[in-house]
């Protein structure tokens, strides 16, 4: 099942007319409907002052040369109706602007085998530009970790994290999808070329701008919220202050998505912004593949198990027990009475104590009395 | 204003007879009352079975020879009902216990100029003791701040974390408090003799447990708990999955006193216990002496200013006038129609908004269009 062409002609021109998140237009959608919209414009009426923005867009859009170029170039244009539209992009409806930015995007123009419709298992992972190894390597890992449980891996083909992120699922021979800020058909930044390739040969590289457009400023800003929205949890590895990931964190955090941060050391700049969000409550601290599957995995499916040390055959001793362990000499032998005296306890219970930790190995009783054995300083 | 000799002689005697943080023995203190306790085990009463544990070391016991090696030693006996006596430790009373320790000080021997009760303003900071240099500098730096705050560090003397906070205050000229498993008296670990005459010239070494007592390992259990009832809030810095710094951290969380962690790289098993603290959220994540002083202080005086990058004049612009910007080329020279066109809005506001942005410096206007200055780029 498909939406009618009509609609997607008509969107097409309006995603050509508009601005990726653009919230007037898009709440135009909503009221008058897609066509409804477009034909108020083309019948030269200005709602809300949309006609004077596009006005000099208007009079060149032809949208379906639009469609056509765009399947030349290997694009189809996915718009809500049909079976391939990601639902959960209607969250974005009901949500808040962020810069003037939000609403659920007019369609997205797509290249690649991976449908959209299948990213419901999916996970975001973005941060900085300016990653450090280490930020890489972590992004890398959690990446093939949530590929292997499954999960499709939603980046924005950035350098840094974004890269190390497409790349870890790649390495699991899994799918990835690229969101970009400028045309799908478009290699940015322009030595992400064979990446770009791959994802598109595999996964999907997606975009809410039609073929063609530049990567502005503001497009990034847009971009962030689909990234967000299509993924069921985000992982931020690595932001200063000011990175854009953080911008993809808030939207995820409206949009009441899993929103997770990777902490590193409080000397590097690149966690900063990290730190300061999982300070404030905004995200929850991860430290693995693991612990971000318990965030998105099925409940109950991918429960991390709390890290354990080693235990030893102290660690079933009672207090009392252990009381009577610490009393007993390492080199010298000790009689019932001193080490009753030392260790505060009454000469019955140390007797009976100091039975059980000969049992454990752990004291070794004679004529003239106890000392540790070599297991009790293990 | 001191407590009664006689109550310091009978809970001098308590002291010796019992260990540290024994719960049944301070709960029977709060009972009787120390004297009335002890008169009880003098008559060979029994209560609740702890005569039958304490009769060895009771055929021993002499408080005022206990009072008078202390002196010599340089040890003073703290009690409640002391001036000196820290009222904080009060609210271990109704704690519940941790690994069978628990309750307030029979009393504290301390070794030392720095007054307890003077320790309302003061701060834990404790970890690994195997200890990244990583941990070390970041631990350092805290107390530094802390102390330059007029904050006391309060640590465990163990290698590690412990010496680094103890260090970082010291480097400040402050005084810092140094709370041992052993006896006050004592030299534990034996390679931080100069470090404990220092703080014990200069801050206070302090003990629940009477002069000579080993460190036996459930001393440690008890002794941290006195830690984190002292400070006003506990840091820890680096701890592994069963650091005996969580137990710490364990007892500042049922005290309701500040609970902090730092963070670190996911790759440093140093940092795993911190991190799954904070993630379950039982710790605050700080990055700084700046975010623990905020945490501790009183409140408003060392509010943290949220970090922030660099300001520039782009910051200021609406969406719309970013979006006028973006259109405008980089090298060749574009008329306000083409602008119109690439950015999606009318001629009118594309006119005033390049105004604005010629005023900021942002683009150039010439006979042949408009392009961006070299500021644009910064």
């Amino acid at each position: 099942m498909n939406a009618p062409e009509s609609e997607r002609l008509t969107r097409a021109a309006l995603s050509r007319l508009g601005e990726p998140g653009d919230l007037r237009l898009l709440s135009l959608v909503d009221e008058f409907g897609a066509a409804g919209l477009y034909q108020l414009l083309v019948e030269e009426r200005d709602p809300e002052g949309l006609l004077t923005d596009v006005a000099a867009r208007l009079a060149a859009v032809n949208p379906t040369r639009e469609l056509d170029q765009a399947a030349r170039l290997g694009l189809r244009f996915v718009i809500p109706g049909d079976a391939e539209w990601p639902s959960q992009l209607g969250d974005l409806a009901g949500c808040a602007p962020l810069h003037e930015r939000g609403g659920t995007p007019i369609g997205l123009w797509v290249k690649g085998p991976l449908r959209l419709c299948d990213l419901d298992r999916s996970l975001a992972i973005v941060g900085s530009r300016a990653a450090t190894s280490y930020g890489d390597s972590v992004a890398g890992e959690i990446a093939a970790v949530a590929a292997l449980a499954g999960f499709s891996v939603i980046s924005g083909a950035a350098v840094g994290i974004d890269v190390a992120a497409h790349r870890g699922a790649i390495s699991m021979d899994a799918p990835t999808v690229a969101v970009l800020a400028c045309g799908a058909d478009r290699v940015y930044p322009s030595a992400h070329r064979s990446l770009l390739d791959h994802i598109a040969q595999t996964g999907a590289v997606v975009s809410e701008a039609p073929p063609g457009c530049a990567p502005h400023r503001i497009r990034f800003l847009a971009r962030n919220r689909v990234i967000a929205a299509l993924a069921r949890g985000t992982v931020v590895v690595e932001a200063a202050t000011r990175s854009g990931a953080l911008n993809t964190a808030n939207w995820a955090g409206r949009l009441n998505r899993q929103l997770m941060g990777v902490p590193g050391p409080v000397t590097s700049v690149s966690s900063a912004g990290v730190h300061e969000q999982i300070r404030l409550g905004a995200m929850t601290l991860v430290t693995s593949g693991a612990d971000v599957l318990e965030m998105v995995g099925e409940s109950g499916q991918h429960l991390v198990e709390a890290p354990r040390g080693h235990t030893t055959s102290r660690d079933s001793l009672t207090t009392r027990q252990q009381q009577v362990l610490d009393a007993v000499p390492v080199s010298s032998r000790a009689t019932v009475d001193s080490i009753a005296r030392v260790a505060g306890l009454g000469m019955l219970e140390v007797r009976s104590s100091l039975a059980r930790l000969e049992v454990d190995g752990l004291v070794d009783g004679g004529q003239a009395g106890w000392r540790l054995t070599a297991l009790a300083h293990a």
